[in-house]
């Protein structure tokens, strides 16, 4: 049981970093058949003509298994990660084979003026392949509760 | 068969919307278990007492989903759409029940100065429920190609 972290203990500069997700060509296949059935996700043929040179999964897949290795093992913030904004961007595709791993640091811890029972913390999060090559960027700002009003 | 869209088809202005997705519980479920098993995803009961008041779809599901949607029915881009970076907020959970789609326009077209035969758009998507109400802002940019170099 990882202990749970309240506004109060979380700072600028900290860092966390996930297990790892071994990815296979079934598993973008089956994603990108549901939510992006583009050909250079859905069909390894098509995709070596692409843009991509070869099968890529969609970049919404990457940012979906990201998530899960945050939940599973990132930040453990006490009511969970609730998203208000994020930005993101893939500089690499990511692959089948890939393992994926997520390091995250703490750039921002702000108190809300308005709500003295909650905070926002803006979070980067790079998401790395087995090479260490980073195939995902991603700017989060997320609601993090305080243990106590002040 | 729809007729593809080249750099040179693209204006500041044009406006596109999707068909419709009606969202169930069970889908909701299925890849919040998958993907952010967080118990406002992936528990009704415990939802209920949540940030949330009740089950919400994963952010990251309602983003698969308006990809799916922009896919099938959205710009026909030539080449696809290929999204280089991309900001998101959800102004409003999306819930079981939910009929969505997406309406997006066009804010901005910019030639790629290093390499003629593309370019690239910034493009405003919004996620609406069936009330009208906006679960998901979006701005993409996307990689267009041209019809041919200049």
């Amino acid at each position: 049981m990882r202990e749970m972290l309240y506004l109060e203990d979380i700072e600028a500069g900290q860092r966390f970093t996930t297990g790892h997700h071994p990815l296979t060509e079934d598993e973008i296949l089956a994603f990108a058949r549901d939510y992006d059935p583009q050909p250079f996700h859905i069909d390894p043929e098509a995709a070596r003509h692409s843009f991509f040179g070869g099968l890529a999964a969609s970049g919404w897949h990457t940012a979906a298994i990201s998530m899960r290795l945050q939940v599973d093992s990132g930040p453990p913030l006490a009511g969970g990660m609730i998203g208000a904004s994020v930005e993101l961007n893939w500089p690499l595709p990511t692959r089948p084979g890939d393992v994926l791993h997520v390091e995250s640091e703490v750039l921002e811890v702000t108190p809300s003026r308005s709500r003295p029972d909650r905070g926002f913390i803006t979070l980067k999060s790079q998401t790395l392949n087995q090479k260490g090559e980073v195939v995902q960027v991603q700017i989060s700002k997320l609601l993090v509760w305080r243990r106590k009003a002040p």
